[in-house]
Parts: structure tokens; C-alpha cells; sequence
């Protein structure tokens, strides 16, 4: 084992794009060898790199309580277990959980998510992609929030990303009609080619607006967006009665200096009924099996397609950040920091 | 019977303030003094006056066809039948529907919303205030969709209007903390006294947020909106955790010439786990006796509060509505042309 656990601390809450200067590389000592009673000494494998991580680091009340100042950037990974006090967990185990930006960590049934077996025959990479929380935040976000019903026109923006390319891939399983909102062509061949949707939009290039109106003549029914902002306030446009709006995330505003304008178009969830609501995907943990099990089954059938952007290198973790929100990811972006043993 | 049917007729659709000089007033023939099967010949006796008649005069999709140029503008009232082809409402029943703004009209099974008859002994007035329409929506707007549990805070705003302060009071019934927000003193004092509200706010001299934060120290479970704009966004920043937002209206929107900027804080509705709907009443309306019945017993009781202002005069029928949006009005806004026969 390594002399020194090496980490990046966040040193500065960013108040615009976040990047490599609001994190500080540091040596610490390692953790105890000596883990307390139910708690592991996991190694770091490989890490995952999620929009909602900007939010973590804003100092305001949220889902979780913000990273403070001087802690190891909060992440979910994928470790490996070096040493045991939890049975359930002996040495050599494949687990993942929230690993943060460190090489080595202590984790038990008090951590803000309990480290927790990968399924038996997953690799890391597949455990933090497919399988992982993106996919539960589609499973959950679309069927359980949007309600989607065969015959539906469901719109997902996003969807290249390793959320959004679940959503649309699911709610053609469902038998409903997909449109997807990317940017970029190679995005939108993708979607096109690889999961089956629709219908494209290449925000970059076209007017999205136009685009909906001309995709989604009987308007839409579900809105799953990641975006928020003025693909929002066009998405909310083009909403038919009753429709619902599943707001999983608004990645084209997270990185404001400050409060943006919203959706101008409010008033159409009046006249035409329409539900928007904001959800957690940790709030459905409990039920994460039903997911998976469906999840598996799509996989192994070839019915689900999915890409991974994996980068390496430890001290390239706050850079990687910075990928989702230039949109430079092709698909979930995972970092590897060691195979396991 | 007159010689004439006075009428005000749509002229002009208004880019911003609605007011007198976008109708034109009009002495037409007087409609067949005989009405085609199942039909009858009304004799408008007063009508009700609602913010959501904005929406009507805009050309643009909603949940009614937009009132037509030259058309007369559309409106809920009472009257009674003067010539009956219909054998439910035989000549003198008085009853409402939407008798739209003219002293006589046709109406019968396939009008936008038929004419029913009013329940026994309950005056014209009522029946389009706190047995109205405002009434079914503040009761299924409230306990359909907002869905308070006991304990809850409610925040109303527009609350001392004639679908809030019914919101606030059914809150209260429910065992709900209910905090009203309103424009100027003399209507949250009325709020205070008579409707028993826990705490209020003066949007025109409070700072509506500053006073959220001390009146919700535990945040608002449940936020009825008829105001939107900054109203909206100061509530959604006060929201709890799975908190229910109901989208009644926008009256600080509705006469706006362009799109106004909305809440630049959506992105809690994540974080929160809110869900914000937005509904109609009309979608209700199978369902109005189950709310009749109870706020029957609760105005037999003496539980529910309420006003009216009755303005007065053919002529004066264009500038009433403008009272709704100028805030004059204290209570339900009803404007009397003639007195039952």
C-alpha cells in the first residue's frame, strides 16, 4: 500500500465554470489501517463524473449538505476492498459508493451512500455507466415521474448524455415516439444509429423551436430534460395537454455567476395542465433491484446501447469535471485510476 | 323584451392592459324569440368577472378557442330564462353559465359550458362568488393538486382574491398554517380578521422574501400561486422538500406586451423534489357537487368568509375587468345588470 493518500481538496467554491483551480492536490497521511466495526479501507478504481457534482459545491441547502472547504471533492466510484471490519464486505470485494476524489477511503453504513457490491461479473467501468445511477435516474425519472404511455411523444434533451441515452432508449421500449435534443452531429448520429430515436435536434445547429414544431406535431407528452434554460422554456412551447415535465437537471446552468431568467412560458403549464417535477434519483435507492433487474435484461437482449468516455490519470480528475460541461464527453465519462487486484 | 341586444364586442386584441377601448359596444337584433330544441332564450342578469378572461381575448392555443374579433367577449354570469325550448330549465329558472357580455343569449346542451340552473335559494351573487367557479377552483385546485396534509404550511398569493382567501380558508379546515400574500393593508387586515390566516404579507410594502423566511422558518409544503412572476420565484425559493406548487394563474403576467423573464431558480424543484402543476377548473366540473356539498356546510357554518364588489351599468362592464388587474377590487368582482323577474 501507498506511504500517502493522495486527494483533491476543493479550495474554492467557483462562482462561474468550474475547473481545476477550485481543487487543490494534496498528500495526506493514509486512513487508518485499522477500520472501525462495519467500515472497509477501499482502494479507488475508478471514478464517475455526473453534472450534479457542480451543484455539490455551491454553498447552499440541497439534496446533500455542500463539500466544505478543504474536503476531498465528493464522487461516486468504483474501489476495491483493501481491508475488513464488515463481513459482508471482505478484503478483495468490488464495491462501489461515494469514493470521492482520494486514492483510498473508509466507508460504512454511516457514509452518505454505503459502499455496496458490484454485481457479480460487472466491470467497474459498466458499474459506473449502464449500471450505474445515470441509468437508475432514467429508469426512475421517466417511468416513475414522467408516466409515459405507449403512444407517447417523449422529448429528451440531453440525450447523448449517459442519462439522457437511457431515457430515450427506455421509452422506445415502452412503445412511445422519441425525439432527442444533442449537440453536435456526431451526437445525433448516434442517437440516431445506436438508439433508435425518432428523431434529432442538434441544438448547436438548428432552431430548436422550429425543429420541435415540425418533429412534434401532436406536441409533446414527456419532457425529460437535463438542460434547463432556453431549451426548457421551447421544450414547454411544444407540450401537449396534460403532459408532464420531468426535471432531472439543467447542465446549461450550472456554471451561471448568477441567477438566470427562467422559461418566460410559464402560464402554458395553466392552460394546458402540465406537470414539471423535480427529482433525486437517491430518493428511489431503495427500490434500485426493480431497476436493475429491467436494466439487465435490456442489456443482455442488445436493446440498451451505451458509450463510455474514459480518461486516466489522477491528477486529470478536475479537468474530466470540466468535459460535461464543454459537452465534451461521447457518453458517460468515467476516469481510471487503478485495476483491480 | 328589448328591441335590441346591447352587446360589448371584442374590437382589438390588447398587446399589454386590457381596458375599455379593445371592446366596442354595439346594439344588435335582438337573438330568435325561438330557440332551437333543447335551447333557451336568457336574459343576463350579472356577471362575474375573472382574471383568466385575459387569456381569452389572446390569440393563441389555450384551454378555450380564443374569443373572435367582432365576437362579444366571453363571461360567466347568471340569468334567467326568458323563452324556454328546453324542458329542465322552463321560462324564469335562473341559471349560469357563460352568457358572455350582452343583456340576452341562446344557450342550450352544446354551449362551451351549458347553462344549469341555479341550486334553490341561492341569489345570483353567490352563485358567482363563493358558489362560483373561483370556489370549485380554489377546492380541487387546493386539495386535487396540491394535496395539504395536516400540519402543512400553506402559502396563498392573490390571497385575498375570490379563489385564494377560499384556498386559504379550506387550508385552515384542513389543519394547515396558512400564510396569505396580498396587495395593500386594508386586504390583509380583511385576511387576518375574517379568514383567520396565520400570518400575511404586504407584497406592496413587505419584502416578500425577507417575510417568507421569517413566517416559513420550517419552508412552505404547499404554494397556491395566482400571481406568478417574482411572486413565484420568492415562493419556490422557500419551497420544503417535496413540496407542492399549484399554477392557478399569473395575474402580475397576464397584460405583459412580450414574454417576461420567469423564476431563475428551477433548478430547486430538483434539489426539492417539487412538483409544480398547473390545472383548470373546467376540468373539474364532474366533479362540482362533491366540492358544493362541502363548501355548503362550511358556509352554513359560518366557516368560510367572503366578499363581493358589485359594480353596476352596461357601460361600466370593460372598465370592471380592468379592475381585477389594477387590484381594486376587494372581493369577487361582480357587476349587476338587472334584478330577477
Amino acid at each position: 500500500m501507498a506511504d500517502t493518500n493522495r486527494q483533491w481538496l476543493l479550495k474554492e467554491r467557483p462562482t462561474g465554470m468550474v475547473g481545476p483551480e477550485h481543487f487543490e492536490r494534496v498528500e495526506s497521511p493514509m486512513p487508518s489501517p485499522d477500520p472501525g466495526a462495519g467500515e472497509v479501507l477501499i482502494k479507488t478504481l475508478m471514478l464517475g463524473f455526473d453534472p450534479a457534482m457542480r451543484g455539490w459545491i455551491n454553498d447552499e441547502r440541497s439534496y446533500l449538505p455542500p463539500v466544505g472547504l478543504g474536503e476531498p471533492m465528493r464522487a461516486s466510484g468504483v474501489g476495491q476492498v483493501v481491508v475488513s471490519n464488515n463481513p459482508a464486505l471482505p478484503a478483495g470485494t468490488l464495491v462501489q459508493g461515494l469514493l470521492n476524489w482520494q486514492e483510498y477511503s473508509i466507508a460504512g453504513a454511516d457514509s452518505l451512500v454505503p459502499p455496496r457490491p458490484l454485481p457479480q461479473g460487472i466491470p467497474p467501468n459498466m458499474a459506473l455507466s449502464v449500471f450505474g445511477t445515470t441509468s437508475l435516474t432514467a429508469y426512475f425519472g421517466l417511468l416513475d415521474v414522467g408516466q409515459p404511455k405507449q403512444g407517447d411523444t417523449v422529448l429528451v434533451s440531453g440525450a447523448a448524455g449517459a442519462t439522457g441515452s437511457v431515457v430515450a432508449q427506455i421509452a422506445k421500449l415502452k412503445g412511445c415516439r422519441v425525439i432527442g435534443i444533442a449537440g453536435g452531429s456526431e451526437k445525433c448520429q448516434w442517437l440516431t444509429d445506436a438508439c433508435g430515436v425518432d428523431g434529432v435536434i442538434d441544438y448547436k445547429h438548428d432552431d430548436v423551436s422550429a425543429r420541435l414544431a415540425e418533429l412534434c406535431p401532436d406536441d409533446v407528452n414527456v419532457f425529460f430534460d437535463n438542460v434547463g434554460g432556453e431549451t426548457l422554456e421551447a421544450g414547454i412551447d411544444h407540450m401537449a395537454d396534460f403532459g408532464r415535465i420531468v426535471l432531472c437537471g439543467a447542465i446549461s446552468q450550472y456554471n451561471n455567476r448568477e441567477r438566470a431568467p427562467g422559461p418566460g412560458n410559464l402560464m402554458l403549464l395553466v392552460a394546458r395542465r402540465i406537470r414539471m417535477q423535480g427529482f433525486i434519483v437517491l430518493d428511489y435507492l431503495d427500490r434500485a433491484d426493480e431497476a436493475y433487474g429491467d436494466i439487465a435484461n435490456w442489456v443482455m437482449d442488445g436493446k440498451i446501447a451505451w458509450r463510455e468516455d474514459i480518461q486516466e490519470g489522477f491528477d486529470n480528475i478536475p479537468a474530466t469535471l470540466q468535459r460535461l460541461f464543454r459537452g465534451e464527453n461521447q457518453g458517460k465519462q468515467l476516469l481510471k485510476l487503478a485495476d483491480p487486484e
